[in-house]
């Protein structure tokens, strides 16, 4: 995890908004080859080569709504939200380069809070060879607020969309899924408890890779490079970010098929057995409507099972079907379920 | 100024996330041959084509920060927030392309708000032939953000930055200055009328031109090409968000110039003048810290002066200096004054 600091504290007001950008400035610069011109000027300028599309995507974190301060340090939060788009990106076959950040924060955020910020977003950008081109800041009068735009780019018509799925298609899905949140349910009970006793110093030893998967999660630009080199090229992709149930829909509704995914196949983690044994919280549930978990769902020709069987990094869940274009859940038990749209309604 | 409807309401937790992604879908797709890849997939992909570079900027806006829903029609808010991001690609000299659009809003936003908001978007887009690709829908606990990310193109190396000035170079403004301003003052002096008494309704025709300059402001995307035309090669330029003055320091510090702007020559629409006087505000004040006119400041070499002399677009308003690195402000009076930062600070 990442460390924290208890740091001096200096109200933004202090320094004004020209202050802080170019605090923020010189702390961001990274000189990659893809900014041409980087914080500074009206809009940044992007080198994108030849033969190659730029990829956009975006994200809106508001407090209280999508992050709780009481239990999630700003660096990781800061790290957390540049990991997420890349992985975004990273599910469209792109290439990350850059990234813009707006910021808007209330009065009672200092600058050393928002430096915070930057230095778990800066920790993100090296690990993923990205830059911070650009921004906005802001004054917001409750709560913070950010938004986040990563752009990238992909060889022209390599993007993988999510309408690409044929019927026979082996459903893939990386590394596990539901510790995120799991992870969030650790970090709620252990809110609750400090609420009712502040004195109380939580254990939070065991949970630790909960935690890290929904405090510091990892895009996986790893998967497509390793599938280049197994010779796979999947034929949809997206990011697990809702939940399993309501990638899978979508991916389905796109390439207009159905499918068959298993209970028993659906990788989840020792460690979110455990925990959810302990909160009466059925696992596969976590793991179908949890979200968070930024694992890649993807589909591949069935031809290509060879290439990914044993791979530790991939499990196959499924596959897609033809004529029945409802989507399935089969479970342990043998019990055939439609898999329902599970997309948070964050309105209500 | 834009039309208003009186829409029947539907709270966002009837249609959900997924339901609103649809509607707005639906209602931006315009085509373009940029758009490869628009709203529906992890991230949106965009042509652009050989020896270009991609140009990005963002914007965030806070409801009661940036904008109040009192005096602000939501769909001329919604055009507003595009312009002033084409704006920023227009001051780089770029040619927009693609806009994302993220958005929270608490449940007291009804879905008929937001595709009010939207279609003043969809307005600006049509005026500026760019594309809503992608965005983030979310809730917020209370008031209005709305990100903006605008994506243009420039030709290799054509970007125009702030940092070209040479210390002969003429300083030239585009349009008039100070009109935003006072529309705000207009609209904020009605605002406490109201509260005073709600019965009264204001007769605003007389300040029509204000409240436009504040309630739709236009970016000067006609200016670039104007100057190609007349062959004039501006060696800065940027958009006037903050004010004269705050825009001018801009350029002097990244061009590592002075300046001298004279007062007289300052560009103030005669209803700016009257309505000062009205309210006893200073129309040279207005024009260097109000801010909001999006106008383009822009320096050219002073061998192109003949080339827009006359010119009902352009005004040359001082030159830069190279000796005396300290911004001037030359009055009426003859009286030197050094122009100040007075970019606002918000977190104040």
């Amino acid at each position: 995890m990442l460390d924290d600091k208890n740091p001096a504290f200096t109200p933004l007001s202090e320094i004004g908004e020209f202050g802080l950008i170019e605090r923020l400035k010189n702390k961001t610069k990274r000189n990659l080859p893809s900014t041409a011109i980087g914080i500074g000027d009206d809009a940044a300028v992007l080198n994108h080569s030849d033969k190659t599309q730029t990829v956009v995507t975006t994200d809106l974190l508001v407090e209280n709504v999508h992050f709780d301060f009481t239990y999630t340090p700003v660096k990781h939060l800061g790290y957390k939200c540049i990991a997420v788009n890349i992985s975004d990106l990273a599910a469209m076959g792109a290439t990350p380069t850059s990234i813009l950040v707006s910021i808007a924060a209330s009065n009672r955020v200092t600058l050393e809070a928002i430096e915070e910020l930057y230095s778990g977003m800066q920790l993100a950008c090296e690990k993923y060879n990205v830059e911070i081109v650009g921004g906005d800041t802001s004054s917001s009068l409750s709560g913070m607020v950010i938004n986040i735009t990563a752009i990238g780019t992909v060889e022209e018509g390599k993007a993988i969309l999510r309408n690409g799925g044929n019927d026979t298609d082996l459903i893939v899905v990386s590394g596990d899924l539901g510790g995120a949140y799991m992870g969030l349910q650790v970090l709620e009970r252990e809110k609750q408890v400090f609420k009712e006793n502040p004195l109380v110093q939580p254990d939070l030893s065991e949970y630790e890779y909960l935690l890290q998967r929904q405090l510091k999660p990892e895009a996986r630009v790893d998967i497509l490079p390793m599938l280049n080199d197994l010779g796979v090229h999947p034929t949809t992709m997206i990011d697990i970010s809702d939940g399993l149930s309501s990638e899978i829909l979508h991916i389905c509704k796109a390439s207009n098929v159905g499918c068959r995914i298993y209970e028993e196949k659906i990788p989840i983690d020792p460690s979110v057995f455990k925990v959810c044994e302990e909160m009466k919280i059925n696992a596969v549930t976590a793991a179908m409507n949890g979200g968070e978990d930024y694992e890649l769902l993807m589909t591949i020709p069935v031809t290509d099972f060879e290439k990914i069987k044993g791979n530790p990094h991939l499990t196959v869940i499924g596959h897609l079907t033809g004529k029945d274009l409802t989507p399935y859940l089969v479970t342990n038990t043998g019990e055939v379920l439609v898999i329902k749209a599970q997309g948070w309604n964050t309105y209500k």
